[in-house]
């Protein structure tokens, strides 16, 4: 399964580049910052209809055409485009990659610098700095700032793209009309940091991953970067949507053999490990994965979540889904009472749903019934 | 992290040897079949007192005792024990490892041996055969045999050990008296296939495990094994629990480098890991998990669980506890619905409690009442 180490992929990237760089959290510098992104939709005179939506931890900027690696939809076809929820016809859409990324933004896979900027011809790898969810908000303020839009009309997104969301609301109140964090929470629990490290072990313990220097010897440490997938991809799902999709069905027919055999469930694994190599790099998936377990709201506010949003007059939508483990209906409803307790105008829905964690991006009709309902409500408040 | 293999460890292991072999379901013959096995207790002058106690995936025969490579104590002691439900004073305790196991019994480690059963110098490795839970049932009913045992008081196990139990009572129900399945299921689901499989994925990925032949080395393939055993680890243990436990606590305290910092939950899989490596072979693990997974006591029967169990006389106690999301109490009551459908005779208590699926090793009162009490009702219609 060994790979090839490639730089940065061949596809032409829309970047905005800030030649005086971003400061970090951990009080780094990284000089420049680059972001990458796309566009959807067409913005109006004011710019008042732009809609910025944050991805997920193995997400990226290509949220409504093929992906230019792998071909495939965008990850967020279902609800993207004309006259759906998100209304390309409406809105102006804005997607970019998180810092930290491997789609074009500054991340582990770019060139590393030094503190005026000089690029020292090999990647960051595991020399790019630790970053937070709140340093990605940061880069993507920037991008706002170069896109010369005033306020968002809407922030949305699910998972990771969630987390951004509530740090956007937090962090600049008056930049966000309108904030949908989806099938997340304000802090990353003990027993998703356990299964995320459980993937960065599997990277290290790859012989290919080399103390993160892969590309040293133009290989990736595909092996261990699979293993880190599969046990993700698990997260994902519900119980009942494996057994839905899976049950205990043998890949062959032979009885006689069926010791021999592979279930399904396992070759499923194996090819979701085996394709996300070929589009993700694995220092930043250290980096992203370390930056989420890392996010806690009420932290950064002293331990109380509802102060992170006192007075803000940002209206809030959550959606959560009833089958998701990973970020169960109980993590949104403890981010609903804060926001109550802050004053907060929102509204929540628990979808029912046996998809698990992935229901965010999948057809869900009562979900994208009301993202899209709360999203008509915020632009006839702005007069989009 | 590497380690040394060992052949076998250095320990004094009871034995039982067959030199006529054992056949399993896979139509290989196993020549000739060892079953070690250690005995707590006093037999009574029948035997009637006996009780088989069956271990998990990564448990072994040290039940009550401390174990000989690690010095911890046996993993049942909570529960095992003078005075205890599963008291030595007046039952004859018996727990064997099981055969694909790494403590003594006939698996990967052992010498490999032709049809014959003569020695080929070298370890069975990935050559050992298939082997199914009924592989494992028969080989303790030959040590059954052995001891003179003619029938079980009762059979008792969890996890893996109560899909040992199952299979007893399904194939050899005149020998058990009483079947205590706990914190089990009568097949393996989608979702625990696949969380197998990222172990299984992660110790092939390992260089060190070098095709199945690490031996040749004298390495063991510590780094995927850890891996394997961490991802099972969380699945023994409750959300709930990793959050008392842990919650996002750092190992240092310094806010300052906190994005260097380790969280306690990570430091203590990372322990977890590496402990498991020590004494537990790679081969066995991809071997019994396999016969895990492969688990499925209705299709042995035409897919009709009440099949396994019509006209049973054996007694039935199963237990369940609440947060155990491995074998989810759902699990335990289809299982209580086929053995009422058999006829059989049932009882069945899900405890509450917020530890998982380990809960059955710890303490957990409730449970030891209603164990002990089921046994000494046992024991009583056995006039023991």
């Amino acid at each position: 399964m060994s790979q090839t180490f490639a730089p940065l992929p061949e596809v032409a990237h829309q970047h905005a580049v800030f030649p005086d760089g971003l400061p970090l959290d951990c009080g780094a510098v990284v000089v420049p910052l680059t972001v990458a992104y796309r566009t959807y939709g067409t913005p109006n005179a004011d710019r008042s209809n732009a809609v910025l939506v944050c991805h997920a931890l193995t997400g990226d900027q290509y949220l409504a055409e093929p992906h230019p690696v792998t071909g495939k939809p965008g990850w967020w076809e279902s609800i993207v485009g004309p006259g759906k929820p998100l209304d390309t016809d409406r809105y102006f859409l804005v997607c970019a990659n998180v810092l930290g990324g491997c789609m074009g933004s500054t991340g582990p896979r770019s060139e590393m610098t030094d503190a005026e900027g000089r690029g020292l011809g090999r990647p960051w790898g595991t020399d790019f700095p630790n970053v937070t969810i709140r340093d990605m908000v940061r880069a993507q303020k920037r991008l706002m700032e170069h896109l010369g839009i005033a306020r968002w009309l809407a922030v949305i997104g699910g998972s990771m793209g969630g987390m951004q969301v509530l740090e956007w609301a937090a962090t600049y109140p008056d930049a966000v009309l309108a904030a949908a964090p989806i099938a997340c929470a304000a802090h990353h629990s003990a027993q998703n940091i356990a299964f995320h490290e459980v993937g960065r072990q599997a990277i290290h313990g790859d012989p290919d991953w080399k103390g993160g220097c892969y590309w040293e010897d133009g290989r990736i440490p595909a092996r261990g970067l699979a293993v880190a997938r599969m046990v993700a991809h698990i997260t994902y799902l519900s119980e009942q949507a494996l057994t839905r999709k899976f049950g205990r069905r043998l890949r062959g027919a032979n009885s006689l053999t069926f010791l021999e055999d592979v279930f399904e469930v396992e070759s499923y694994l194996r090819y979701q490990g085996s394709t996300f190599v070929q589009r993700f790099d694995a220092n930043s998936y250290l980096t992203i994965t370390r930056a989420m377990d890392f996010f806690d709201l009420a932290a950064e506010h002293e331990g109380d979540l509802s102060a992170a949003f006192r007075g803000t007059a940002t209206r809030f939508f959550l959606a959560s889904f009833s089958s998701d483990w990973l970020f169960p209906t109980s993590e949104s409803r403890a981010t609903v009472r804060a926001l109550n307790a802050a004053g907060a105008r929102v509204s929540f829905v628990e979808i029912a749903s046996d998809k698990g964690h992935d229901a965010f991006l999948l057809e869900e009709p009562e979900f994208h019934a009301a993202l899209g309902g709360f999203l008509r409500g915020a632009a006839e408040k702005a007069g989009v």
